[in-house]
């Protein structure tokens, strides 16, 4: 039963999920993805091989049936709970810990085993856009969760254990220190200006026009300011939405395609690197039992967006202690080169 | 020239450092350790390939003699520049901007070109620590800087890129974000109780004697009740101290054996595993134009200690974007394999 834990002297909540063997071997080479078809839980045909499916989009109206384009099963290796009640912090002498209540799920992007999504079809693409609203919809509406986030690991270098696309979903049962410090920021900016923050960047980047890399006529793919990794990309809506689920379907076709495109403009120049794609949506407020400044006004100051992360330099010691990043890379010599393609 | 940028939305300090060449491609493999000695800058005789020498420790009183048992040199490749006034922030538009002022040092640890820190001697290790509170006491002497971490990456997978043994210390104009958030966490247990936060925790796990790994006469070895990674372990001395600056000899000593003895003891379960050491230590409050309660009382709340990171597990989307990290092992598990060693 997978534990939450509060690191006191941060103030984090660490996730502890053991597996039924603590071999400590099993760690040390990391996990190897398999990439041969037939052991893959993921394919089409191996439908009993994953547990009972969530969600899926397919023709026919048959559930777990083999003929799906999308599907969303609960995470095999689970880091959390979803059949436990909401969890409430319990003393331990100093400590503090509470039950690891929260959903884990997979979304199986693609019938296809072995697929960047760089080479995702825009129709593809958009099946996985209105799965991910559709777990956020139910997931934010179960008042055991504070908080969703919504995943994507391609390679081995950026965590992927399994080759077949796939992205994650969990929803926690409190809100993350770092987001919080994101909210508070929004929304002490919104509190003077009465402006969202990011529709402010967004004209201010547009106008300079030193690290936009493409401009459409409802996002906007840009190399943020200060950028921790480098080639860090952001896909932002034009429109102002706190969060994903209410994109229509005009925008979600126009974000259908900008993803690949913008992911083909990385392979090309970093010769497909690992990465990580981060949806940065917000929390429900609703589900706190506490009311803190920067959960009002959520849907004014907050603006949702996608975050690309190239994994292409290793986290060292001086990351993991200060979370201040070394970035070689100036996100104006990125957008330049992105918006040139390779030479 | 290296610059300071701030991130907006997380009000966090970034380090743009570019080299003199932007081309992406050598980023795409990562950094590969240089194994021949005859071309490691670290190696004795090679003293004109780093940049002038800055501290050493040797028998004979030449400088930049190859004689040394220790050396400290500025990184060749600095992310942080040494020769500036004080940071001061500039507004760009929206966003602000420091130049990049701090000081980026590279401790040769050994003349032997590859030794696990698990090999070194109690005496070589007593004299890397010497070194440690030398340039300690240099830097946050230094009314430029606010912070000064001293890490050390072992293994390519924890961010090394040469083999030579070697930690770094970074010297920076500003407090990072996760550190103040630190500094909070002890300033208010502390206000609420006048006791420090860590001589409570380390009170506790003596007694409970769950995850404590080995407790000498002046340092306890534990793994933390709430650990990021699997294997994480504290070396926390007994005396409250704020910093590393006025460890004494006896304690310095004590605290030599240990590190090495813990190493080994991670090196027999986990198979000589990449890992990070991180410096604990306290910043300078009297370098802050202002002064925030988290930054009184310092020398009473805040207690200096060494982490052990062993990196084997791969940090992927989800602590990319919350800092919310799955740890597969618990700390109780991870006590009790490293005190009764392989099994």
């Amino acid at each position: 039963m997978p534990e939450l834990r509060k690191d006191l002297f941060t103030d984090n909540w660490v996730i502890i999920a053991e597996g039924r063997d603590g071999r400590p071997i099993d760690y040390s080479q990391g996990t190897v993805p398999a990439n041969d078809p037939a052991d893959c839980p993921f394919e089409p045909g191996h439908e009993s091989m994953t547990p009972p499916e969530i969600d899926a989009i397919r023709p026919s109206a048959s559930k777990n049936a083999d003929d799906w384009q999308v599907r969303v099963v609960p995470n095999k290796f689970s880091a959390l709970s979803p059949q436990e009640p909401r969890s409430v912090p319990v003393k331990q002498g100093l400590f503090q810990r509470m039950n690891g209540t929260g959903s884990h799920e997979v979304v199986i992007e693609s019938p296809a085993h072995s697929r960047r999504l760089s080479d995702f079809s825009p129709e593809q693409v958009e099946r996985v856009l209105r799965i991910f609203q559709r777990r956020l919809r139910t997931l934010l509406g179960d008042e055991r969760f504070q908080f969703v986030q919504i995943f994507r690991n391609e390679g081995r270098e950026a965590g992927a254990s399994l080759v077949h696309p796939h992205s994650q979903i969990l929803a926690l049962p409190f809100l993350p220190i770092s987001f919080r410090d994101r909210l508070q920021a929004s929304r002490k900016y919104y509190a003077q200006k009465q402006r969202c923050i990011l529709c402010d960047v967004l004209e201010q980047e547009l106008e300079k026009d030193e690290r936009v890399i493409s401009a459409g006529d409802s996002f906007v793919v840009l190399a943020p300011y200060a950028p921790r990794h480098p080639y860090e990309l952001w896909i932002v809506p034009r429109q102002h939405r706190h969060d994903l689920r209410d994109l229509g379907e005009p925008e979600r076709l126009d974000l259908a395609e900008r993803i690949p495109e913008t992911l083909r403009k990385l392979d090309d120049t970093l010769v497909n690197p690992p990465f990580n794609l981060l949806v940065r949506t917000a929390p429900t407020p609703n589900h706190h039992s506490e009311h803190p400044s920067y959960l009002e006004d959520l849907s004014e100051h907050f603006h949702w967006y996608l975050e690309v992360i190239p994994r292409i330099k290793r986290t060292a010691g001086l990351e993991l202690a200060t979370e201040t990043h070394i970035n070689t890379i100036a996100p104006e010599t990125a957008a330049q080169t992105l918006r040139n393609g390779t030479t």
